[in-house]
């Protein structure tokens, strides 16, 4: 074993695999793994690439389909706008199941290691869960509410997953999940408590760290295991020697849904075990509008080893970062996704930047027709089209 | 300039890069690019690879986004389902706006050097032409008809295509797009008679040559140009040496919109310029729903070439291999791309085969919920959980 299991509030180690969180603080104690640092395979691309740097079980049976080496595009137009000298933008939309959370489900399935695994969710986590079962020829039980949107388990059950729609919320769906692994054994995948999982997002820092280095890093923050992910995969590369130096993080936040954000603020990444202050949860951007982010310290934390900030922005904003990501960037974003790049706004992000656009806009058919607006309506008549264009 | 246009059916040849079909033959005189051949730039990927390969405008501006490189993995278990020895599957839905129509809209892009470009159309054309435009900071001029689904519109708007959304059918979108083209003199990127568009197709080809070769490509099949354009870039990497033997293509056409396979049966790829005989075009496979396929000659003539055949398959099987294609394979697949995948059930199919999964399951909501069925229903108690699966 190559790995040991570090409590991010006490400190204290362990190598049980199934422990997800740390037995003396109790929920809260979040566990981080700690492991010895090898060079990636240069030979591989994708998740494949950085399997010297990742936990494994012993013979670990990995999904065939290719997960990660997500590309990175210039955005000169959109740099121009946001003032910025360079900026990058990286598009985990080209996932398997379109978002960053592949590399996260990648984990879990592989943790697994040939067990049902089981999440509550109607989300990224879930339909990217779906996939990587489906992959591997292993069962993924997803627990959704009552009201869950059809398209979104569309796609779940067309990877077979099986679903459960539980008559009331989110809450309710979640309890149910909850005992039913209980009962059954099944692989719990729950991103924000498993460290495993977060060390999959790992692997997005550890490609960002192959490129020129960036001043700034722009990541969305939600429940904090991105970036605390994505941060860890910076820190190991440049431990290595491979990234030269290190950015500074931009955590941003949608305004409707601030819990790390006021953490930050008030500097709180040292301290007891203990949940965030409570904070609202109402943002269109549905991938980060968590109200009681369980990963809020690994995320403050990691803000300011950087040297960065965490900023939060509107709903508002999130739409027209929508609109300038795909019109000047040529990437489309979910409105999870487009928050990282409304960030840039912030005054104190000069040079260059890297944003991570963590999940394809067609996962949200919904936030597109807001950002989208409405067509020109006219007549099958070219003096119409005249009329709206000019001569 | 690199490159000749030469009729597919009268065998003229030309170096005007405006002139769509042959002056000889008319509308149905579908023009082919002849092309020195050159080997790949080996330190790129994408598109950017087949440089050397493709008829480019001089000093052409490429789009800063990634097109092409799309995955290839593994599916043995769908292997097993069909009785092949090996089943490999090309995802590229990975591609930028979720289809492999992005490889031809890259061209058009391209080739349009700066000038608007206009299509009518409410699919996978469409938004590929959007992002491609984008990308480039091009605008982009989209006819839709008055029952164009609203998501659909979404990403055109998001990516800041002008969108006309025209009061009547498909035909009378087309033919206002048509007009304001010759009023305005857009850049028309219909794909169907733009020969510099399947050349943007072939790189499908060109990076499924590099692989290791397969007995059979299965492709499916619409207005004929994704086979034709796939066809001509296996050649050409055959005549380079670099692709060992040539597969036999399986063209797949839906029961529903079977025009090309009609031709194909009756040995038709020689005699004068001419439309398709008549034929349906009803099919839940909207991307390949054609009734007048434009390409059907250079279709029904790449199938022959390479030894192959056609087949059709109706769309319940079109279901069933979405389903087969997600659950065994991994890989989320649209109707049309899971097309491709349902013909692999033909008897003369052995040996091994590679699938062109030619864009994502995101694309077509409503066809994943024809494929996906619906969820267990259920109040929050595990007793209706282990009810239905037992203890």
């Amino acid at each position: 074993m190559n790995w040991t299991l570090k409590c991010s509030v006490c400190g204290s180690r362990s190598h049980d695999s199934e422990q997800m969180t740390c037995a003396d603080c109790g929920p809260w104690g979040i566990l981080e793994v700690e492991i010895a640092l090898k060079s990636p395979d240069s030979g591989e691309q994708g998740m494949r690439r950085y399997l010297p740097l990742l936990p494994l079980p012993d013979r670990a049976v990995l999904p065939p389909v290719s997960v990660g080496n997500t590309p990175v595009c210039e955005a000169p137009r959109l740099a121009s706008h946001f003032g910025l000298e360079r900026l990058r933008l990286k598009d985990e939309g080209r996932n398997p199941s379109g978002s960053l959370k592949d590399r996260a489900s990648w984990m879990g399935a592989v943790h697994a290691a040939g067990r049902t695994v089981a999440c509550a969710s109607t989300g990224n986590a879930a339909s990217s869960l779906a996939a990587m079962c489906a992959s591997l020829g292993q069962e993924a039980m997803i627990f959704v509410p009552e009201r869950a949107p059809a398209p979104k388990l569309a796609q779940l059950q067309v990877f077979g997953a099986t679903v459960f729609r539980v008559q009331g919320s989110y809450d309710d769906a979640y309890a149910l999940c909850e005992k039913a692994v209980a009962h059954y054994g099944w692989y719990p995948r729950s991103a924000a408590i498993n460290p495993f999982l977060v060390e999959g997002k790992k692997t997005c820092g550890l490609e960002i760290a192959e490129l020129e280095a960036a001043d700034w890093v722009a990541v969305s923050v939600g429940d904090g295991c991105t970036i605390a992910g994505i941060w860890k995969g910076l820190v190991e590369m440049h431990e290595l020697g491979i990234l030269s130096r290190l950015p500074r993080l931009l955590g941003v936040q949608a305004e409707g849904a601030p819990a790390v954000l006021e953490e930050w603020k008030t500097g709180g990444d040292s301290g007891p075990a203990r949940p965030p202050r409570e904070a609202p949860a109402q943002t269109m951007a549905d991938s980060i509008s968590v109200g009681i982010p369980r990963n809020w310290r690994r995320a403050v934390r990691a803000v300011n080893e950087s040297g960065g900030k965490m900023v939060s922005v509107s709903d508002t904003a999130i739409e027209e970062a929508m609109r300038l990501t795909a019109r000047l960037g040529g990437v489309y974003g979910e409105p999870a996704a487009a928050t990282a790049v409304a960030g840039l706004a912030d005054s104190e992000v000069q040079g260059s930047a890297l944003a991570v656009v963590s999940g394809s806009g067609l996962k949200d058919v919904s936030g597109a027709q807001k950002a989208g607006g409405a067509p020109l309506d006219v007549p099958p008549e070219l003096g119409r089209v005249i009329e709206i264009l000019g001569d």
